[in-house]
């Protein structure tokens, strides 16, 4: 036997693992870009592998049938928003509001994604009742975080007095609405379109006294 | 032959026609109750003809089919958004802003009753390709209108200045909201939410000086 070193063609079991991890996660964004643009039950997979190149066989070997990859791509949409709140500075000399518009801001421009398009645009009716049980349970954790955000204005005086409750709906349904449009109306979206809802959540319709 | 007039069991043309109107009226009342509450694949016609008592196949004399049920909600739903902003009045003594919040008033009402949740919670993507042409002409309708409220508001110095069509974008968001929340949590639903929602949208979070 000669001691050159043979090159074998399988890779090693770490390389396997992360391909096959950088693969799903390519299936994963296809996924997400179709159902923003489709909706759920008009999203074809076929249009899923031609993205990527491969034949839709191929996708099954990374999840188990179109409902899976939904809740993928919901969850994944859910979790960046999540975690846009967790990574909030906590610093002592911003006030509640700059806080919660700092999150606002980045609650917005996930929606501009397609994975937050995915979170906001598809009905979590569309889930087994086992996946919509999680993504609610995210949900409410990411209402808690805003709710959160707005009591705390409310008592440092930076927001005006409301129901926690409702003013959080009231921002989320604003900001989600970024999600179900961005598609129909491309040029609205953006830097700028984030700044004018940001403007209006903050100082209303109604001019302010200079 | 007697004079005395025969009772037929079979109505005048008429009355037949007027009480098929109040049937379908009915049978749509019960399917968008059953849409804004499962959504549109979960919804049974089976849980329509139950609210009715009658027979599913009962249904199929007043629809097509469960798709043009479908539009035939949300038809009506946006029809009477529309409805809402044409019956506008145009006092020369109310301000635009005035103007502007009697109609996101009118607006977010509609968004609670069964019509308007499911123009607002069910994707037009379910909808043939004609149905949704209709649904979406009433959309750039009911948007034209919100937008022509909030420029003549900025015209007379009533609304702060701002992308019109932004604006109208973000307030349709926050008000559409109010129809997808309104199952989950019902005990916000009501005047209250449409008040705390109004206030927010005029006055913005940060507080006002007085």
């Amino acid at each position: 036997m000669s001691g050159q070193a043979i090159s074998s063609p399988w890779k090693k079991a770490p390389d396997r693992r992360s391909e096959r991890n950088l693969k799903q996660e390519a299936v994963l964004a296809a996924a997400a870009r179709v159902f923003a643009e489709r909706g759920y039950h008009r999203a074809s997979l076929d249009e899923v592998a031609q993205i990527l190149n491969v034949t839709k066989p191929t996708l099954y070997y990374y999840f188990k049938n179109k409902e899976a990859m939904l809740f993928a791509c919901i969850q994944h949409g859910l979790d960046t928003l999540e975690a846009a709140g967790e990574a909030m500075p906590d610093a002592e000399e911003t006030t509640g509001l700059d806080r919660l518009v700092a999150y606002l801001k980045r609650y917005a421009g996930i929606n501009e994604t397609d994975f937050g398009r995915c979170a906001v645009r598809i009905s979590d009716a569309e889930l087994s009742d086992t996946s919509r049980k999680k993504v609610r349970r995210v949900k409410t954790e990411i209402d808690r975080k805003l709710r959160e955000l707005i009591s705390n204005g409310i008592a440092d005086g930076s927001i005006a007095p409301s129901d926690p409750k409702i003013t959080a709906f009231a921002l989320a349904g604003a900001l989600n609405s970024i999600g179900h449009w961005h598609q129909r109306d491309t040029e609205l979206a953006g830097q700028k379109m984030i700044e004018e809802y940001i403007a209006l959540l903050v100082n209303g319709l109604a001019p302010r006294r200079k």
